[in-house]
């Protein structure tokens, strides 16, 4: 907490932490870990690109660089930073408004996001507003992955039937038309590719769990589903394609990587720059604060420590990165990081073994990449996306909060309804609406002596003692301009139900502090009652209140008197 | 605070209730308040018509319907509705926005923003927002109103030295030859109607309190300087005239009132009213604040109660009573209230006989304004406008709280550089922000037990008995999605520097919700402190908080306990 201390060397190159006590036993486990993750990024990193609506190598080249750099200056040793479902979708939102698919050119217009977000985290972490993401609530976020996962199940069925997005509207009969075009070998190809999926992540681990096998081992081998789904579908098409049927499939991944694009990035910056602005600021906090989310996850499970701030300089490097080299946005990704983890990674060297057979598939593998049917990929991602739907999450928080739960389902339907960044940003402005008028309605209650004790409890909810002409109020949150006037309003009920009421305690047990416009209501009231005969007295104010009311005249007019316990106004006064 | 009680007829025509007990004397009071009140109003009305940058009839016709409205829905006894200074500069600043004043016809202009803000008020008391203005804080409020007052001021100056607003940006040349271009026959007028207004406002009522002169007298003499100020200067215009000296004057007020303005403003609202909405928006906003806050400090001296969501339907009704009787946007003003209710005002009757007073003056006096020298009005104006600039009130502010301090200055500074509604809304957003900082910091107190009590102390600011292996944390606000980050990091650091801590007790005496956010925070910190083998309990926690944690699974899960007492934690774990 000491905000003073100078920060060590390895404060902003969190690697050194782990690489001075890097055994030969983690090396082992973090390539083991690296091969795994590896396996899961290709097929990953190409289907979240033409989510994205990009070409393929976009998702891949964003598996390279981008980790490396998360791996010097980020703090958790087991995040997977990467091309991730949500910030690709964000991306798609992106490119097909109309202002910017009219520039043309989505790949400039994708590295642009890529600087953009990289920066303003940077700007974030410079001006210590990591902290400000916190307004951003859990319900808010459940309810946004869960819009958006909605709107890529949408935008990935189409592809497993082998149709085109739908462009109906809310004219059904069209709905029923397009149906019918679908294409029973791709989705024969599809249903193929889901079972093997389910099969390879759900029965098979059951299975080798009951022969005994060990654990990292049945890790390894359900993680490998996916890649083997993506080659027997590829394998499949050729078939397919020799017996006349037309499957649609990735196409031509360039091999090698493309120059650094800095020039291709600042020649149309002006352009764009500007146009994109928000869209990033969107990806950038959204890709923040999933990554420190799932950061927190592993990170509290080992009893590692999350360093948010550090967090963004990690994540902005990684985003600057991918758009030096040519990849879209980058964040931390749910699974890919908990394969990592599952797969035993200790540190962030299996993410530099991942990084580098990607670059080695990047290198020499991409011409197997053209005939993967992009029916295979929907499927894929369907099976990834489809848990974070939280439906069980959103019935949970709606029992437990009722205004969490509105705030998590408003913001699900502002997702799907107004579009994904109106979605988020309604979902904020209104958990900041309702979090201040949640504090400008302090809990106030009434008090009485718990019979034979010193203890003052809500006389509402226990059986107290209580003096006719006394009347003993705790007030259980600071007093400020949001909740002064409740305050006010709330004594001047209380005192018209009882007029016999000579003395007032204000007892400020959870009063930490007392702003300007609380201390002028604070005066009108101690005058207001003075005019009437009345006294106000205060217990229990804390040194620092105190300190700061010894400052004005509040204390000198004050018509009582300032007790220490809540025990001495009763004895003097009641 | 019974929301569901019906409300009485009387309740929304609020008059009923002083009407059914009005008796003989408070008629006598009310005709005397009634006639100084209406001598104020006179130049008032005209001098706040000029500044708005309007003719000079619209403030007058402004003083007659809609007091008469606000009497009739209004809830203070004592609040003099009508044209008031700070509203007539931001009339001024909305008219003469590029945009606004492209379109002409400035009267338009002024109509349609009393429509809209009336119905903007109207609007907020369905949606029952009234208590959304407790988000202005009294230091926004007074950096304001001071930086409002100082823009008024510095339009009223050179009136009384017969030069026209300068024109010279930051150039100090300029100001040099714009100075000598002074009027001296102006000037000299100026000096006397201040010499005037001075003599009236302060020297006479102190003559007049030490030779025995009875306070309502004193009052109603003193109230007269205006009006007379008024009336003398226009007879030394005349004879200057006479002398071939030219001094500006207020010019042909037309006798009578316009026809029921209807037409007018349907015809040009579609055309402006988009436009003007956010000028109307600030109007509405800053006139509903200021009355409140003016009528509160009326009906406090004499135990009068205001209901603020009726305050938005009373001053609603008075503008749109505006916008139709051809008249400027009104609000309650300070200067006028005070007049009215030191001269012994009871009852809204007061303002019903000065609006008819006002529209006898309108119908009969009209040709006597034309030749009202403009400098009269500004001295009159600059008079009424000093003490709104609070300076020590903006010291006092700085010395008590240093945020506070900060906002008022910004505020200011905002309104005299950015300009009147972006300063406001600079406030505002200020305000908002610091209010978010500080709620997401809150205060957390680890605590020891005082000697011999069952009282429990800060640790850092009593001397008291603590435990090695156990740790009594209290924390002093809710639990909520904003503050739990804040929480979960001083709970990591405290637990890094007392290893030795076995039991942690969450000491709930201020905690009156969790939200979800806050309860997953609660329930991983419960995991990994079951993972290193210590325990998590909760103490003294509320009703209300228990029977929302009863419907989750976090107490069962629980490492530790749930004590009544912290008293009974200490027992059982000391």
């Amino acid at each position: 907490m000491n905000h003073l201390a100078k920060p060590s060397f390895s404060h902003y190159l969190p690697f050194l932490s782990w690489l001075k006590d890097y055994r030969r036993q983690d090396l082992s486990d973090d390539v083991f870990a690296g091969i795994i993750t590896a396996i899961l990024l290709v097929p990953q990193g190409i289907a979240y690109s033409i989510l994205a609506g990009l070409p393929p190598q976009l998702g891949l080249y964003a598996s390279i660089l981008p980790p490396i750099f998360y791996a010097l200056f980020g703090t958790s040793r087991t995040l997977s930073v990467g091309p991730v479902s949500i910030a690709a979708i964000m991306i798609a939102s992106a490119l097909t408004a109309p202002a910017v698919s009219a520039l043309g050119y989505p790949v400039q217009s994708a590295l642009i996001l890529s600087l953009e977000s990289g920066v303003i985290m940077l700007l974030m972490a410079v001006l210590r507003m990591g902290g400000l993401v916190n307004f951003i609530s859990h319900p808010v976020l459940t309810g946004f992955t869960s819009g958006a996962a909605l709107l890529i199940i949408g935008s990935q069925l189409p592809q497993t039937l082998g149709l085109k997005t739908p462009d109906c509207g809310i004219d059904v009969a069209c709905y029923t038309d397009y149906i019918q075009g679908f294409n029973s070998v791709t989705l024969l190809l599809s249903l193929s590719a889901l079972a093997l999926l389910l099969l390879f992540s759900q029965l098979l681990p059951t299975i080798l769990k009951k022969m005994g096998v060990k654990l990292t081992i049945i890790t390894a081998i359900s993680k490998c589903g996916p890649l083997l789904t993506v080659v027997l579908a590829t394998i499949a098409v050729s078939f397919l394609t020799n017996m006349g049927h037309s499957v649609a499939v990735v196409g031509v991944v360039p091999s090698g990587f493309p120059e650094l694009s800095i020039d291709a990035i600042t020649d149309s910056l002006s352009q764009r720059g500007k146009l994109l602005l928000p869209y990033a600021a969107f990806i950038a906090l959204i890709a923040y604060v999933e990554s420190v989310a799932i950061a927190k996850v592993t990170a509290n499970l080992r009893s590692e420590k999350i360093t948010p701030n550090q967090e963004l300089i990690g994540l902005g490097a990684a985003n600057i990165a991918a758009a030096l080299s040519g990849g879209m946005p980058v964040a931390g990704g749910f699974s890919r990081t908990m394969v990592n983890f599952s797969a035993g990674a200790r540190t962030q060297m299996a993410m530099l073994i991942a990084a580098t057979l990607l670059a080695i598939a990047v290198m020499y593998c991409s011409p197997w990449f053209t005939n993967i049917p992009k029916a295979a990929l929907a499927v894929i991602i369907l099976v990834a996306i489809t848990p974070l739907v939280k439906i069980k999450t959103i019935l949970h928080t709606w029992a437990y909060d009722r205004g969490d739960g509105i705030a998590e389902v408003v913001t699900l339907l502002g997702v799907l309804a107004l579009g994904i960044e109106e979605g988020i940003a309604l979902g904020i402005i209104l958990t900041i609406a309702s979090h201040l008028r949640k504090t400008s309605q302090p809990h106030i209650a009434i008090v009485g002596r718990v019979p034979d004790t010193e203890h003052y409890r809500n006389i509402k909810r226990h059986h107290v003692q209580t003096w006719n002409h006394l009347l003993l109020i705790r007030i259980d949150e600071s007093l400020t301009f949001a909740n002064i006037s409740y305050i006010e309003e709330f004594l001047s009920t209380e005192l018209k139900r009882r007029p016999n009421t000579h003395h007032i305690v204000l007892i400020f047990t959870s009063v930490s502090d007392i702003d300007t416009t609380a201390l002028e209501a604070l005066e009108s009231l101690n005058q207001a009652l003075q005019a009437v005969g009345k006294t106000l007295n205060i217990a229990e104010t804390k040194g620092p209140v105190l300190d700061k009311l010894q400052k004005t005249d509040f204390l000198r007019q004050l018509t009582g008197q300032v007790f220490f316990r809540t025990e001495d106004a009763v004895k003097q006064l009641g």
